[in-house]
């Protein structure tokens, strides 16, 4: 394991096995490589951006028994039954999987279902969900945001310095997508509830709307942000906007938006989830990575 | 016509036609009329975005005979017979359209070709060529970077805020590309011939690299934006490349790179033309109209 | 009372009394009477800032006990027995001040001592602090920014843009110092403690250093602006500072620095306290208003 | 010389002399020292940050004498007669040391006189001056926008956050100054009077207003900064402004403002002249220094 921080690197002997999942294990395998740790890619076999020195995974039995850190993918498993793998022909019960690792390894892996959690436990194995980091919520929402930007550039038929941008809530992606469509010169109007957050938003160079001014504040805009999981936009919002308006909902399930009121009213709506994976995976992989550090570094302290 | 900075109106009792052209030209049309204006639309009748007050043109002599401001399209003409009309399933030659204007008439075109000015005076017509003004190429430039962005965010499998970008040429569409860049937080190299340039560059918060290193901050780059309409991407150069790079070439015919053999060298290359028009034709129309109203405030003063 | 956000203003038929303090406070009395309010503006007499209209003041008792909303100052009192009033020539004691109020008025101030609250409640009064509130701290702090910002201009021979800038800690005003510290150009690292923190850091543009890496980055910096209340800066991460570094202490009591030892190793030190009364008053008092009024909206909802 | 951009160092065996002048030159002397050339300090021994190493200046007719590279100060002579030399008890005649330089030695001088030019001209020797070049003009130009920054901070009772700021004229120094208040998140406006520039204006994210509306735009202002050399701030628009306006006039001789009638009318005018050399004469150094190698390495190609 190399230290990344501030320029001094530390090499641990460790072995890394980085199991099944979609680009970002595939780039995590990589960046292990390309460090020059010991690393296993398994159940990744068939994505052709695997490096190919991590090509010929050894036998999968031997390889988990002795590994020193593992890391399943996000999310790790999309049945409850097996290992997420879209880019393996193999498939891996979870339970076999946990039988298998050595008592002591550190074990990773992201959006850990309960059922998944204490499946692991029976056999005395901890999983430490990364996607409950905070430093990766952080970079995640940025990487989100990016990829909202690049929604909006894609759909608008007028250019961001000049379209009239609403973002709904004051959370870690809202707060991404004020930084990344300031730096677009966009006039911006956010709307949140507290008093504080609107005296951020100030300072944050935006229009700060308290909720009550929701409508209106929806009227004005060419594109709005959702990052509320909540019913904000109802049938009776939605009535309200202007033909034109884009509608972008970044809120994960069951998400911001009455889609089906959006449909018959012709609103043009993306509901984009998930956007880090999709919009830039080398770059969600090393953060991925970045917070398995961050947390095998905890532990040594 | 309407005169617009800085808040104080004033109507004078003008007629304008708007005539063939592409998403750009209806935008200028339907902006005329939300303004008050009397404006007839003619050879768009099939684009659906065009306002239904606007949708029975005149008879198409009559109104060119009528009208005191005629803004025909961007470029005038593609095959330099005819007015450029792609919406439109009339064919109007340049000819009879010169020889029916009104004398006098202030007449507005873009991208005037030598033949087309000349048949123009043989009638008396002067053309005034919205694409030579500065102001719109100050714009339209800003345009062209945010349409170079949402390549970069499409193509890219890394995120921005992390993607060594690099820009070569220092004209205006590489001062609004590092405003863009900047805002989304990426590390940017600039690269230009002048001291002057160097320094601009610095001042900008980019990093400053003389022509004379342009081979190794290409190879650091993960994404490329050239704006020099020169074959500074020639097979040596693309050689040097990093396979995962991406190279956006933004330079007017005949372009910066050398295509072929960038496909054999697998470096993914997108050339970028006439992006205004393409990513934000209501901007890019809203931009044409300013300048028309800013020749005509000259022609008043 | 005008409710201000989003332009919808509502007047509540109320008087305000504005007592004591400083120019935050003339400035709170005359924003009030700019608004169309009643206002009595107490104890401040001799400040020549203050609005004409206001400058005759009627008597105390009288203004006090029939005033709805009382303004006291920050701090409240700097005796603990009169009412902290440096621009007039009379005195109010606490205890008949709190007498005097009428039962049911809405009575705020700054940075309430536990004495004077309790002393305040003895006359069922209750003493709201604007100082605890989150969205005057947000503002505050950039305020504090700019003037940190200032002094650093003030007292560096070398240009901001060139100026490596050390921030140590993470909150409020390290965030804003952050922001107006990118505005100019200069190049910042930000220590702080969390890898949550850290990825903040750098997603807003800087470099991350963990505390570990203090002393290191300490010796790089041109300037330092410590925002932790905890002696950081002893003798010997003193010791290893160049000896042009500027060192710009925003902590609160007891500060960062060892005052002592940065004296004899002749380090140019400046402890800056309540930066926002001292550099833009106005803008200080603008924030306390607001604050003022959105307890004032949150008590009718 | 060093040649410094992109990290390729080049030692060529030269001798440098850096004479007269004010901290700039101590700065230049200091670094070239550092750099590791061999450099002579003259005329300069009063200034007590001058590198001990330089504090044994040889005889001046031997250095003159031998020295390659000549670094006279910026401004080159303030009498016309002598080498303008503060932090010296020395005089040294113009001429004097025009006839000791060695045939063929680059000498560099800010701000020549044509007289000066003319009498270096007799000794065959060419001053080249380095204030003319336009690489130096950029970055004095953010220098002086920093200072300009500096002053409305300690002047203006308001954050500038929400300081209505006007800049007057769009050359070099109001596009830095520009960079630099956008970066304290001021709304500005920018008053031009060419179409390019109010629409490059509005592309860096202020209000463009064509320089008809000065005298509203200039009313409306909390701070004005003039950088245009024309007297643009009669008494007529003098008169228009707010009492309370702060009017930083950064125009060199003779200035934007009459300044008699601005004091009658109590507006509080600051004209700053020559603030690279006041507020950071280490960067100023620097800058000069650049310039002087871009010079030296031009001669070379």
């Amino acid at each position: 394991m190399i230290k990344s921080y501030g320029g001094y690197f530390m090499h641990l002997d460790r072995t890394f096995a980085v199991l099944g999942g979609d680009l970002r294990q595939v780039d995590v395998a990589n960046r292990l490589l390309a460090r020059g740790e010991r690393v296993h890619a398994l159940l990744m076999e068939k994505n052709q951006l695997l490096a190919p020195a991590l090509q010929q995974a050894g036998e999968l039995r031997q390889v988990l028994q002795s590994c020193d850190v593992v890391i399943l993918p996000l999310p790790l498993t999309t049945d409850e039954q097996t290992v997420n793998a879209p880019f393996s022909g193999k498939s891996l019960p979870l339970e076999e999987c946990f039988r298998l690792l050595r008592p002591g390894a550190a074990v990773f892996a992201g959006k850990v279902s309960r059922r998944a959690r204490e499946l692991a436990e029976r056999f005395q194995i901890h999983l430490n969900d990364y996607l409950e980091r905070e430093e990766l919520a952080v970079k995640n929402a940025r990487v989100t945001a990016e990829g909202a930007l690049a929604i909006a550039l894609d759909e608008l038929p007028i250019a961001m310095f000049q379209a009239h941008c609403l973002v709904t809530g004051h959370g870690r992606v809202a707060k991404e997508l004020i930084r990344v469509l300031r730096g677009m010169g966009a006039p911006i109007t956010v709307c949140a509830r507290k008093y504080k957050d609107l005296a951020e938003i100030e300072m944050e160079g935006c229009q700060a709307a308290p909720i009550s001014q929701l409508a209106q504040a929806a009227r004005n805009a060419d594109v709005i942000f959702n990052t509320v999981p909540a019913k904000l936009f109802g049938r009776a919002c939605l009535t309200n906007l202007r033909p034109e308006t884009l509608l972008i909902d970044l809120a994960s399930r069951p998400g911001g938006v009455d889609l089906a009121a959006a449909g018959e009213l012709g609103i043009h709506t993306i509901w984009a989830l998930s956007l880090p994976g999709k919009c830039a995976p080398l770059t969600a992989g090393d953060i991925i990575l970045q917070t398995v550090e961050n947390c095998l570094e905890e532990e040594e302290l």
